[in-house]
């Protein structure tokens, strides 16, 4: 069957749904997230795990550095998408902290295709918790600790992380962003961030440092504790990946990107998610081709952990 | 100044706001209303306003056929977009209903961009009450008479008009719906209708009859009582107005939907608004060139009664 | 679960593979044929069902004037895609033949989505023969009576059904095609069609006399023989489905379509396609929801009838 | 060689220019006009000839309806691009008279691609003359009988036919407008054409009497008279011509425009155009792609003329 | 108010005019020039401010490195746009003009957003002069030299800055270029740079040996000598900004675009522009982003040295 | 005559025909192959010859850095379009075999313009010979080392190097790919090259080592020997070349591939190609401004060779 053909699953996957005989099996998830609730400014995100499992058929079997065969190595599946409510945003996020805590609860290792980033706030409330707090290495071109910019609820995409350090559920002595640029509001996000810890690493110092200097530092920072991965897709130039709601100006390129990625290997992760990609914001479809393949490069680093954690 | 140059207000009238000195002389009121909270498929209809003002720079000074220069006729201008949260559904409506409750206090007669179309539930209860429920002349191409699809709240842009009879700012026995098509859920909705007295035309209806026979119908029901008018861009075939969250095929063309305008002259319009113009969705920007062009087909029956309503 | 979400299959019906065990309850199987191995010119038919899956999704359960509700009325389920081979022409259409005699051989009556328009070749083979020759109702701007223009294979996406009737597969006496016009490189198709005694409706035909008199004449001529009904996407005015391959000016709006498909009620289909949507030449995707709709058409009278032989 | 082949002149026919063995046999010239000096908004008809090109390789030999074979019946030949200089309005111009000034020398009859409308102005310069003026039927959403709207020189696509009239090349007497529409600056364009006797068909008049009853008036009204065509895209309703400069909503379809070139058999046509064409505007090529194709048509009535006149 | 809401100004700045009582209190002035009458091959730059505008607002308030706020530094409004007439060069020229003259008057520092790159010439007319010729910076990968390509008048977007050397308003010792890359019709525009002692720095140069080096250079060149910013938007690699009408392969990402602005600081800039940003060749809007981004980038190296000057 | 104007032949050369009086002096042939008969995925590359015409008319006449003005250095033209047949793969490839079989024995250097990579092929076996086998610089995402992936024919654009080391027309000692990456279906390509001692440069080395180091090993791979140069568009990163059949993330940039085709200088060259551009996957066409200007970059190492040789 050629990769054109058939029903689009994330990277023609099984799709295994809870209940199902396969599901036992299953010790890679990856779960779609189809929602923008969260947007600020252009939405989209909503449909962005339909187009990543659209362009995720072009991915081929096998890593060409490491030479992973992650569908071979670990028992990977498409788990279908949490059920959203576009006009329930509270109810959304707790579909998607059940989803994910069932998960947990079963062992299966998730990887999130957003959806927006507040995406990341209901995961984080499934895998993490007060007396276990996660680390996170997060790719973004935004820090996400803001404080809610437009009143209303406290959650958007702008704030996960921010509600997620309140909530102790991730460390901030041990969260490091990676990419940080774009203009202002003013600090006070940095300053939270400062507050509680966090390693911040501007986009001036990655292009300064290179992407091996830089995870180096991260897989210092983490060492061996329960990490959470997040990449939102903003963290590439526009150049590279048009389509998402926030994008800003003097980022990575793709190359610098899959580096980054590759660095993760030995890290301990509990979850990963891809977000923000959009696809009305992008005529060619390319950006979800970098997100699918980017979702392809944290396979790369996960099975062969699960594979590990198996004997 | 050509067409494409400066600060794109609607249709270059002045950007006029409560407290200038020209807001005492505005007789019509441009608003726009950049929000897509209650939008259940595909969202983008915050970004109607934006590229209606664009594309409305475009239009001219006179009406071809009835030669009406609505902007000598009546003093219009831009009075600049509600403001809106996206992550505040019941504060962003509450923001609409202020804005048109004031254009009302004040004896504005109030021309809506949209936004989604539950854009128009909260002007509504602006211009509507129970005492003295308003008229319609609904243009779509579906009820939005449902009962909220997904649970969460009750308000999204298929259930406006369901809220409004409930609520009684709705006269059901003067609203006529025009253009109605598409798959349906069920008959939920077309039931409520009618047992709420509203005049419903399918599509086929209006195919047959024309659009002269169909308003002569219309106003013939909505009379001289007092009547909003609304136009969702859905009602126009997709061939026609592409960028749209819920298209349905084997609509009308624009030449018909510019006919249907002008044939309410004469009618006792409280306000009107065009909705659902959502650019994502729309590469070459078509959409809301006829979204604009409509709007104008609107002034031009509006302002010839606001001068009449003068003398 | 919103439209919008979840792994996209046919109108969201249960992804139904041979020797599953809701294969045998299956009545109706939409299988689509990705491929573009018969085109002559402007390629990418090979994407359609892909798109087109992902655009029926919005389709949703009930049709606005029959009132039917297919997917209740008959078991219908999406069967996947053909096994098919760019660079193997006759493998590719034995895959197809074989996939559909499959079917008839179950008792299961099915609703391809193309592909371009060589796809129906292989079909007919599977559901015709030369002691039954089907009939066929075919919309189309173009006959595709040719006798292959570039050399090569005989086979090419416009000698179809010139090869069916060489074939002895189609009976030409009781073929009606409907919405022919586009410029011609002379009328050997033409001339070819009425040697086989094939009924031809011009577009400046069916313009004056309208599909209601077109589908009388069409049903008449089938009468309650076994019939194919085979609709190429080119059969609609390029500003109605601009993404296929090969477009004619001047053709019907889809409203006119919406009709035509209607009027096929009664007939005794045996099978059905809808082929030709090229997403490549489509960049707004309205030619696949045309598509998709049309689909849901094709399901309105096909279910029923199902129904009715199941007593 | 397939239609998507080779280097691509205008409908795949020889490129002829002045001073090659081809030239005396050259009975049309299809000239393109690579021009938008004159455009008061949307730039771009500059690349309508290029585009225009492309899309009529996909023009196939034969009429369907008349059965002309142009290329067979009349020598027709693609003639090349006037040599244009965006930066020298005057100088341009004169180098469009110049060659059609050439092209009438020596008896061949040309059909132009625009550029923009006022490419039509030099044109007539060329073909008409005081003591002759020609008569013109003219297709178009707009009168362009303006008078220089924004100062400067008095040419722009919005005066070139103001200008024949006052220069007396045209007979305002035996011209008919057909498809006029849109909002308007003011009356002075329509009082100037009244003045000069120019008949003009507004859109409303055309949908209701039709094409058939148009063209009559429109024969009956040049006879024999030498006449002009001129077709400018933006006639078309924008769902079936997007990418032009002045879209207007609310016009014909493509079959229409068909059957109203179609009526021009029998008129003593000494010229004719297709212009505003332009490609950065239309993101599908359909444009072009309606525009090659009424080219077609007027090919096809010019043709038999030409051979007519041989014998 | 969001972002995305509103009358669309240069990032959300007040409009003011000439006459209003703000104007008095504006240091840095926003100017549109809609113009691309100098345009010698793709149009469309006549639409680069209202583009640029619409993409501005999602500028916030302060920059990620300098910390600087502009709009609180200085008091910045968008200053409306010049009135250009599409069909006047010379005229056209002549309002550009007296513009930036009234600026200069007045104290106002000014930015311009055009525009093709002819826009720079009558800009520099207003702020230079031949006793005080300007010193300029340029980023473009073409030098602007050329002598009239076309004939026609001398003025066009390739002659700028001959025609301003030639005219003794720019001091070519002082002129530094930088970025120069693509395929030459010659040498006579380096030849005649070399003569006026322009500073050229091909991409090779620039690539070799980094931003902050070539702007130290640059610094040097012009010391505090009255200074002129150009940026040209095909500075860019068109990966980063495909809507512009002369984009040339091989040039620079944005990070290194925004590196070599940040360089500009300390320079005594007189004025500055961000041209040729053509909206109709740009599908994603992503060049318009770019090209906001760095006008933003620009007002924060201008407003300090406005606050500066001030004390 | 401006850039835009006129047919568009290869960089707006003479359209040159075998059998033509300037046959007999061409020395450099550039010949459109216009086919995706190989494309195992997404199609559209037959498109590519039209298009890299169109954009290619942009191109000047001098190099920016080498000052090579090719086409007054060597007599270059257009020498039209291969026939091609959509429907036989092995006709097809006889026809381009015979096409360079002409031009090799008439000692004209061919430049290709694809069409998919599986064009290579048979211009390999025009040029190439068991008994001198030629080297070859490959500039490529992937290897094109498989054998068949979809069974069917032998011949698809994933194979052309594979057949061609088989036939023997290759020598895999002399041969160079540069660019490698992307996920792999296995390593049997790579273990197919390494058995035939092809040097196969990673992505990652190539980054590592940059330009100048590989290009001097490739020239010292083939020392003086007959080679042949392939460029895969998609060599270049997605987001410089996104209108490609099978885009690969983390590639090089524009500025990258202009400096590896420069390192081509003083190789022995005896055909060049450039493959693979999809029109149908590029909404901006900057894809094939990319591959024009690589194919002029070509031209400037190929067309010194010539005149060299010719003396």
């Amino acid at each position: 069957m050629p990769r054109f053909a058939g029903i689009p699953t994330f990277m023609r996957l099984p799709n295994v749904t809870h209940g199902s005989e396969l599901y036992d099996q299953m010790e890679i998830a990856i779960v779609g997230v189809p929602w923008d609730g969260g947007t600020s400014n252009r939405p989209g995100a909503r449909h962005g795990p339909r187009q990543l499992r659209d362009l995720s058929t072009m991915i081929r079997a096998q890593h060409p550095v490491s030479s992973v065969r992650p569908f071979e190595t670990a028992n990977c599946a498409d788990a279908g998408d949490v059920s959203i409510n576009p006009s329930d945003l509270l109810g959304s996020m707790e579909n998607v902290t059940s989803v994910f805590s069932q998960l947990k609860a079963d062992g299966i290792l998730p990887l999130a295709a957003g959806g927006d980033h507040l995406t990341t706030l209901p995961i984080l409330r499934a895998l993490g918790n007060k007396n276990a707090p996660l680390s996170m290495i997060h790719f973004d071109a935004h820090t996400d600790l803001y404080d809610g910019y437009f009143g209303g609820t406290p959650y958007n995409h702008g704030t996960p992380f921010r509600r997620a350090l309140e909530e102790g559920i991730l460390d901030g002595s041990r969260v490091i962003q990676i990419g940080l640029r774009g203009t202002r509001y003013d600090l006070d996000d940095i300053e939270f961030g400062k507050k509680h810890g966090v390693t911040m690493i501007m986009i001036e110092e990655l292009m300064e440092r290179g992407p091996d200097s830089v995870m180096a530092q991260a897989r210092d920072l983490v060492g061996d504790m329960e990490t959470y991965v997040s990449f939102d897709i903003d963290f590439l130039d526009p150049a590279f990946a048009p389509g998402t709601g926030t994008p800003e100006i003097g980022g990575p390129d793709s190359f610098t990107a899959q580096k980054l990625v590759r660095g993760l290997a030995g890290v301990n992760i509990k979850g990963a998610d891809l977000v923000e990609v959009s696809p009305p914001f992008d005529p060619s479809g390319n950006t979800a081709w970098v997100g699918a393949s980017l979702m392809f490069e944290l396979l790369c680093v996960m099975a062969p952990m699960v594979a590990q954690a198996r004997k």
